[in-house]
């Protein structure tokens, strides 16, 4: 029996077993990254010295202080770095130290693999909010929302049926819907593309719409297109948050799925949830949990339940107002820089009344969804590539390959020399008015 | 621009924003469970209190003080707190202190979703061990083993082929093994059940076999049974380790699955890893990871570094000497109580050389396989579930229902329940001497 001795001393705790624990945690943060990278406790060691840094695209050097100047902007992933200055400057708030006997088992004291206080306080967190109703709903956890969209399709599409249900979205869509779905070859369902595809449908299909809203890569706010009693949507909810969209009300749809990454910023950790109405469609998503992995990593939600709480504390005023303020500002360098241009546009997104900001507020979208606006420019991938921007191509997501989407969640670095480049090809535009016209025509 | 400062004085670190978190993991620690449960960072706080303690099966009251005299044993599921004190007596060395800004992003520096400080501590604990062969393989991470049985399946089903690969097993087998495949629903595979289902087999077909090595539940080193240019195993080598088995080789199957859970613990944390040959077969399954869950949390990989690196300053014989001398007591208590019953038998497992510990060894398995020997007796799991020992039935290993599967690596709490019930059904047993011979004749 080892017993853990509580030792006060004028007021303190004198730590005993952690001491080592934070010692290793500060002098890893203490390694000067110049702003430019940051170093982990588990990065590269080499020759048994501290851990190396680990700098930010564009950044070299052993100290991240080396800016290389011919480097291409990196906007392709949704590496959402942008709240990482959040976090460290809430670092006491934030941190956790985790025992090396921490949750060994398989289960939570209930006997499920979902601990209870995290989802007690995600369902606080929705009202706090008022992005999405949660009363009287079920919840599972996912390894992101990537685990629950496989789940929730799995879930919905009915068993034992003779043919599979089609499973659908609206282009443009985020990609993994389609990869994911046909990864998996299921005699349940197949993924047939946009909703358009299907022609003559009866109510009798049975057919399942990946909605997202507000829409990856577009930002809108997307309703479901199809309805119907065999008809049922997936709201992709990730982006429903204050740092991304203006939040007109609380959302009620049956099936709803949020993630981690896009809340907090911490797409490593791998945690999502979906908020269910009926209950057996709860049952086969737990099934799919249980049966696939087990649940989702203990560590990952005693992660997630910090976080949130911190989150929480102010009533999610300081992170979305950290999120909200850096995004629209992003948003509007980024607006500012293309409105010179006659060659590539934006998507209009409308202020709107925000119920959680109480406010109208403009746009602040995670991803710009540019659009080469030449008739020669057909691949503006490679139109941005050439100008040192990379992006994700329109084909991506089902869409022309005359759009990409351009991530603007990434780290600040990432973004100052994405509205360089850019700014550097609008000059080049407006330094050629003669071609750029003839071209017009 | 956040500085975190080195702040030494006297030779020590002055702690600053690891103080609270340190605190808060040393007040949880010392919340007194009287040795038979233990509170958690993330437990239930009832009235804004310090979080309860959570007890052991049979004990309860606010400090598990209470021992429920009449309790069943709980030797069901496989959770493995056989190693929960081990992690106590070293809680200085095995503590982490997560940053609230620790590794955000998808991936590591390598873009992978693969920590490589992670995959050659692995590497190097397999050398040491000498359990397999490493050498010129590929990793790829799981969520614990689970996630990555279904996705060795899924790599191993040829693509596009008319008819789908047969998966077996040899009964008794692992039930997850049936209820995964069946619920992926594939046009690429179907679970077909025991090897001798598959009749009039041709070198044509494609079959998976499922090997667990040792066996869960009967501890015996299977060997595939079927070998042909399209027949593949894949190796479920999670119990194979110095704790439940003598070492004969280092093996060298061309797929092997290995897991936290049953090496150092923690089954929360859903880590495993699989060891792979071939190329095109790895590039599958870690599609399959990054498509189905884009791999595993970086929490748990950061937690898995930390477990195995302890696990190795000693070079394993630390764990291993406490893993195997616990289990191994375990063992022999139990049959010494089932030694004098005519009622219940226990699987053999013959003394090896194991090459780790460079001795002859006896048997130390996770699970007993117990058989009810009585004729009447047909449904064993009922038998015992009477006398109070609730264990796992044979049906849920596709055996007959004469046998059960008692966990042993549960907390001492339970083995030693376990161990009180059986001895009073011994005691029961060879007190109707009458009855017991009647029965035998």
């Amino acid at each position: 029996l080892v017993v853990f001795n509580s030792l006060y001393t004028d007021g303190e705790w004198a730590l005993s077993w952690t001491k080592r624990a934070a010692e290793q945690a500060e002098q890893v943060a203490a390694i000067c990254c110049s702003g430019h990278g940051r170093a982990y406790l588990d990065g590269l060691v080499l020759d048994g010295k501290e851990p190396v840094c680990e700098c930010n695209s564009c950044y070299g050097g052993p100290d991240c202080s080396e800016f290389t100047t011919d480097c291409a902007a990196n906007a392709d992933s949704g590496n959402p770095y942008f709240l990482e200055p959040f976090w460290m400057q809430h670092a006491a708030k934030s941190a956790i130290l985790v025992s090396g006997w921490h949750r060994m088992g398989y289960s939570y004291p209930d006997d499920s693999y979902i601990s209870a206080q995290l989802e007690a306080s995600i369902r606080k967190l929705h009202a706090v909010v008022g992005n999405a109703v949660t009363e009287g709903k079920y919840f599972v956890f996912g390894a992101g929302s990537t685990q629950l969209l496989n789940a929730a399709v799995h879930a919905l599409a009915p068993e034992n049926s003779s043919s599979p249900a089609s499973v659908v979205a609206s282009i443009p869509y985020y990609k993994l819907y389609e990869t994911q779905t046909e990864l998996f070859r299921s005699l349940d369902y197949l993924f047939e593309g946009d909703v358009s595809s299907l022609k003559n449908i009866s109510d009798a299909d049975h057919v399942i719409e990946f909605v997202t809203s507000p829409n990856n890569p577009d930002g809108k706010l997307n309703k479901a297109v199809l309805h119907g009693p065999n008809f049922s949507a997936i709201y992709d909810r990730v982006y429903y948050w204050p740092h991304f969209t203006a939040i007109p009300a609380s959302v009620d749809d049956d099936l709803m799925i949020f993630s981690l990454s896009k809340l907090t910023g911490h797409a490593g950790s791998r945690f999502g949830w979906a908020v269910i109405k009926n209950e057996s469609v709860y049952q086969r998503m737990a099934e799919y949990m249980s049966t696939s992995s087990m649940g989702v990593s203990r560590d990952a939600q005693l992660r997630a339940l910090k976080l949130i709480d911190v989150a929480l504390e102010t009533g999610g005023r300081e992170i979305f107002e950290f999120g909200y303020t850096t995004m629209k500002d992003r948003w509007e360098k980024l607006t500012n820089t293309l409105s010179v241009s006659n060659r590539f546009s934006l998507q209009k997104i409308a202020p709107q009344y925000c119920t959680y900001f109480q406010k109208i507020r403009g746009p602040s979208p995670a991803y710009a969804w540019v659009k080469c606006e030449r008739e020669e420019d057909e691949d503006c991938y490679k139109v941005l590539e050439e100008a040192k921007v990379n992006g994700r191509s329109g084909s991506e997501f089902a869409a022309e390959n005359r759009y990409v989407r351009l991530s603007l969640i990434r780290t600040q670095d990432d973004f100052d020399v994405l509205i360089q480049r850019l700014s550097e090809l609008v000059l080049e535009e407006r330094q050629q008015p003669i071609y750029a016209i003839a071209n017009n025509v």
